[in-house]
């Protein structure tokens, strides 16, 4: 039988979704704790492989598992032994990883390959002074930041082109052409808040663009150098890989 | 000179605002920071004296100091200072406390005494699983609660009478009057949103509303039950105390 879950999680703790040897993953420990739950060793495959420090609100993953259990048994079997392993971990007992759904799929889903679009956000904390509560959530921007322009900026990201400016060296992907169908930003008090939709990323592409942006902010960087930045396909023109704990996975459409 | 600053705080690693003998309390940590950056030993007072755990979007407290630097200085000495504490503590940089503002006060001005309204919040998260990014957040409550009987009950909240019902036997307030002077709870998806002021409170007076009005949420009690306890001025008779995550320290008003 096939599942579906959706999973939300602060990456803080974690060096990102992908299980490499011995790594603290987000995949690992949704693993493990599926193992314990069904006695069976099953792999999990997640829509986006986030980085060490991202956080999801709604990662989508699937998995095969041959133990047939209620599907509240799964949510609440797998919660239980993640907030285990986070209690011997660090003696505390937290829920750091949550399944928050289950449903049974048809066994030609895929959660990273029929994936339609997929939804990220960043928060800017723009204000003097770091927050505490926020601290490990948002990318704290002290210097004043022009909204507006930042604005217009992110009307530069849409469309079917050639994004390589914000192309990660180290990324994998086939083809730099990619379609970003949405992209948004606001401010709502001292929080600065990006959204960006598209079918599929570059590798570092949304925290690219908003260390980009945030130089348009500064005005360090012109509304017309952004356009030339993205004209140029040149990385280096672009600005700093904004911080991890500032990105949020927030769900995928199928 | 005195100075008066505001503080934010995540609560999760501390035991509380007071400082006791070789406790790890935020008073203790901001009282450290400030010698590390004057040379000298200088006590920290502070307006509420939050439970370990409990947060402060802004809590407020005086202190006198000798030697003359600015006021920038001291904000961002001071929240310097604070990281490497914590860096020396748990091996990670991080602002768990901060201190948003700083300004000097008259000597007559005290953070405690002179306040004429303390602002609290309580946040519970109602959703069917727990949240990973809230976790240490809000008090996760999956049960179903009516939200129309939690606000009618709100409404008894207020006025100048004998609040024992809600009062800690730890208290050690003079008396159990107090005047509540504004309560209200309102929901925003799946976060239930509790805030009440008043001159000052009982200790965990606070948690223990929120605790009823929870059994109030899931018919365990009903209004008229609620007005019962209220009248009864019987601990015993009210609901569990909520834990203390949930709790911010909003504001002072002098």
């Amino acid at each position: 039988m096939r599942y579906k879950i959706t999973i939300e999680y602060d990456g803080t703790n974690y060096n990102g979704w992908q299980r490499q040897n011995g790594n603290n993953s987000i995949q690992g420990a949704i693993e493990q704790a599926l193992k314990q739950l069904s006695c069976e060793d099953i792999e999990v495959c997640g829509c986006g492989r986030t980085d060490a420090g991202v956080h999801a609100m709604g990662q989508v993953a699937h998995f095969d598992m041959q133990k047939e259990l209620p599907i509240h048994t799964i949510i609440s079997g797998t919660n239980f032994y993640l907030r285990m392993q986070h209690l011997s971990r660090f003696s505390v007992q937290k829920q750091d990883i949550s399944i928050l759904d289950c449903s049974i799929v048809d066994n030609t889903f895929h959660a990273r390959f029929s994936a339609k679009q997929r939804y990220y956000r960043y928060l800017i904390l723009n204000q003097k002074q770091p927050s505490a509560l926020e601290c490990d959530r948002m990318w704290y921007v002290y210097k004043e930041l022009d909204l507006d322009s930042m604005i217009t900026a992110t009307q530069y990201l849409r469309g079917f082109r050639d994004w390589s400016c914000f192309r990660a060296s180290s990324c994998q992907a086939g083809s730099p052409i990619k379609t970003i169908d949405n992209a948004q930003l606001r401010r709502e008090e001292n929080k600065i808040i990006f959204e960006i939709n598209a079918k599929s990323f570059l590798h570092h592409m949304v925290r690219n663009i908003v260390g980009t942006l945030v130089d348009v902010g500064t005005h360090k960087t012109t509304l017309d150098d952004f356009q030339r930045i993205i004209d140029s396909k040149d990385r280096t023109k672009a600005g700093m890989t904004a911080p991890a704990h500032g990105l949020y996975f927030v769900k995928a459409v199928y």
